[in-house]
């Protein structure tokens, strides 16, 4: 494994100094490593959603689920809401250009994971036969 | 946002393919992305690791927690343990060449969080007050 040189947050991790469940950037860590919030941002790159769209989009969430995920990832400032005073209620959301930056990082894990998917399944069943 | 030309996972998503509860993709994504996963194999990046020296590394993690996420990385083809017949008991983990793969997805991901955590804080700070 090369190392490194420049201070990294998986070598400070490594080196244990952001384990600590107070670390500022664990709380980051948190929150966007929740299947919910990666299917999420998946979304989102692909353009400005309703809330019904994402609901549609990512089969199996709840809507108080999507709520929560979407609130936290606003919170972060990864996601954009924009709520339009219409009747009945309109509100978008969209990712920002913090939240398009960390969803290339989350699409190339789940990039990696689909083209992986053929060896992964085959270890399982190779185990547990 | 640039479209890819090859069938990504992240495209599958945001094409609603891959969003089903039943599909492999989706409960492989749920394994890696829960905070104790990303945590355990940035550690391991570093190289093979007793039970005890990830839980003094990894801290906050309870040891009920880390075994099940060692159980989960190991059933996915991720993490490899070795029991060795002494006593005490001696057993170490290390990843698997599939697993050195995801790490490196993973702390890409690690990485950006840590270079623009300023970044976040601050806009994070500036929306409560």
């Amino acid at each position: 494994m090369s190392q490194k040189t420049t201070g990294k947050l998986a070598e400070a991790i490594r080196r244990g100094e952001v384990l600590s469940p107070d670390c500022p950037s664990r709380e980051i860590l948190k929150h966007v490593t929740s299947l919910w919030s990666v299917l999420v941002m998946v979304a989102l790159m692909d353009g400005t959603h309703r809330f019904s769209e994402l609901r549609r989009k990512i089969g199996g969430v709840s809507e108080k689920m999507l709520t929560q995920t979407l609130q936290q990832l606003e919170k972060d400032g990864f996601v954009k809401r924009v709520s339009y005073p219409v009747v009945p209620p309109h509100v978008e959301y969209s990712l920002t250009t913090l939240g398009s930056g960390i969803s290339e990082q989350v699409e190339a894990l789940t990039d990696w994971i689909e083209i992986n998917l053929p060896t992964i399944i085959e270890l399982q069943q190779t185990q547990t036969q």
